[in-house]
């Protein structure tokens, strides 16, 4: 089969390329390892930038999210027990963040992409890249026990981490940088009312605890554990029983407790490879960045790739601007890296460090007070929660 | 001997403690083991903050200082090789910074202490604190052969770093932070006019550099060097050789050269002790805390421990507000952590660290991005620049 643009991956970025590409008469084909159950069963991230709100409208996928998603208009922190509001919409502005399930925007996508009747095909395997870097690459796959195979302009790779396109840039033309850190997040999800009605983020000398929530009946709360540590260690009651020592009394008080709908630990990690393509191949999102989940940005950086990418092919396609093809990674990459900036900062802030001395752990605190008390420093912390702004493709 | 206070230092925190002392009515005797030329001799910070610049107002000594020191708007950043202006006073309300070396404060206040004709005893030795934690606490030392004693209701530890008044602290009451910096600063003062009107700060992949200055015709610059360096290996015209390899081409070439009064390396440290009293014996500046140079903190540190004993003091010896004598440690302290961190920040942003991996030097490279190019991160630099705001002492 022939079309311009070759997806791989229907997570969200994936498909949200291919509808706004779509919608802008540029074809594309997605393909997809996984079948659509297990991609939309995915439980991530819940806290939409404001830029990437208003790429999910222009994309015209944004009826339900703007009728069921809760505008959050500020966030909260905990420090030394204290609560303090970082009111985002008046320190930036006007801007604010939407609470909207990473599930729910996928369920939005797929429903757009099946009402476009634009291919998309699950359950594919043994995905190849070929002669990425002439002017006619094409995808092979199997699927069903037949090789396949997709001739294009473009390959969008937008396959996550673990993801075959990354690898199909020649390794010795790529830098990588990485950072792991010592210690995880034990995530639980809950069909409980949060316990505050705008997210909290707390440093506590137990550990990280980050109060979340999917909507106003479902709750995500995440707390700092070992790596070492397992989900069976950690039955429902005792995860309820930390937490609550981590809040302060008031909260902890009003903590609704009940059923866990799942519970997983994450490791944290930063990365990002350079650059983020090679000939007619781009990377979106996880497939070329990752980042600690402090501060929520991993959803907002795939969609301010989507940004980039879409509106480089955009100009490329439908005014011959092919000047730009070599835009797209330092482009995008310029805001990658402030992205990886903030996360690095939020997770450095606020989580407690094995390793620390006493000055480290003073400078942490210095940090959160200074941090958290100036209005410059709050605003620098707004500024980047609810998005830097976008360069113009031009 | 006896007075109210006794100061043990006559360096500019000791006079300065002293002339508001004195001049509110506080009786006090100054002791100094050095000469005062060899006091006056020390060349050190150059930088007044704003509320720094007030306080020397308020002590009367200023009249100089006003009519000679070189207000400061802004500074400059240098980054990948871009000259990035930071106007402290636009972005902070109206604050400046004063240009005016601590040598010139120093000669400043002798000159004031001299004529209120208040005690200052120089080249003293064997200074020892008695009974300080009793409410008639004394200071015995030697000069000339002959043993004194000072009989005081208060003792002011204004020795610096390597005084003896820290020491009379038991060290089990007391804990320390400390952080060492794998570099040093090679300092060269000139009698060259300065290369910029505003000062300097720069990153620059072969090491910081700092284009500071004394007044319109005296500069002081300042490169990063290995601490295994020696002012031997530094002729002038291989620092001012390196000077210009760290400097972008229009500043190279204005750069004005010449034989150096002066030049030595310096380590950087961060160093605190808690608490900063104990009994009757308050300490001040140098002899409780160390900051990098970066960001010119260290006077202007000394200074706000003087300003917080000072009212304090007042307070307790006029109104007899004995209850605040106890505030004194945590409100300079909390003072003392927000200025060791913003030099431990503006140090850890602009100097080359060996021991950093491909993803550190790329989060250096993001945070020097984002501070230096978002307005409220430039405003987190300048409101700290130009000094944050004293509590007020009720």
């Amino acid at each position: 089969m022939k079309t311009q643009v070759a997806i791989i991956g229907a997570g969200p970025s994936g498909l949200l390329l291919g509808q706004l590409l779509h919608n802008a008469g540029i074809s594309n084909v997605v393909i997809e390892r996984q079948t659509p159950e297990r991609v939309s069963g995915r439980i991530r991230a819940g806290i939409l930038e404001n830029g990437t709100v208003d790429l999910l409208r222009e994309a015209g996928v944004s009826e339900r999210m703007d009728a069921e998603g809760l505008v959050h208009e500020g966030v909260e922190f905990l420090m030394d027990g204290k609560r303090i509001p970082v009111p985002l919409k008046e320190l930036t502005g006007g801007k604010t963040v939407m609470v909207y399930g990473q599930t729910e925007v996928t369920r939005d996508l797929m429903d757009a992409r099946r009402a476009s009747n634009a291919l998309t095909l699950y359950g594919v395997s043994d995905v190849q890249l070929f002669d990425v870097k002439s002017d006619s690459p094409y995808v092979t796959f199997e699927k069903q026990g037949e090789i396949y195979r997709i001739d294009c302009d473009y390959i969008a790779g937008c396959d996550g981490f673990h993801g075959v396109s990354r690898k199909a840039i020649p390794a010795e033309l790529t830098q990588e940088f990485e950072r792991i850190y010592p210690f995880g997040w034990l995530g639980l999800l809950s069909d409980t009312p949060p316990v505050n009605h705008e997210l909290i983020y707390a440093h506590h000398q137990r550990g990280f605890v980050l109060c979340s929530q999917r909507s106003l009946t479902r709750s995500r709360y995440y707390l700092q554990v070992p790596l070492s540590d397992s989900v069976e260690a950690w039955p429902d009651e005792r995860f309820w029983g930390e937490l609550k020592e981590r809040l302060p009394e008031d909260l902890a008080k009003k903590l609704v407790t009940g059923h866990s709908l799942e519970k997983s630990i994450a490791p944290l990690r930063s990365y990002v490879i350079e650059p983020m393509q090679y000939g007619r191949l781009f990377l979106v999102g996880d497939a070329a960045h990752i980042v600690p989940p402090t501060g929520a940005k991993g959803l907002n950086l795939a969609a301010s790739d989507v940004n980039y990418l879409y509106r480089i092919l955009c100009k490329v396609c439908h005014e011959g601007r092919r000047d730009l093809l070599d835009a797209y990674s330092p482009m995008a990459l310029r805001r990658v890296w402030k992205g990886e900036r903030f996360s690095w900062f939020m997770t450095n802030l606020l989580h407690d460090f094995e390793g620390m001395n006493a000055f480290d752990r003073k400078m942490q605190q210095a940090e959160r007070e200074y941090y958290l008390t100036s209005l410059a420093g709050l605003t620098t912390i707004a500024e980047n929660y609810v998005g830097l702004p976008f360069e113009a493709v031009e």
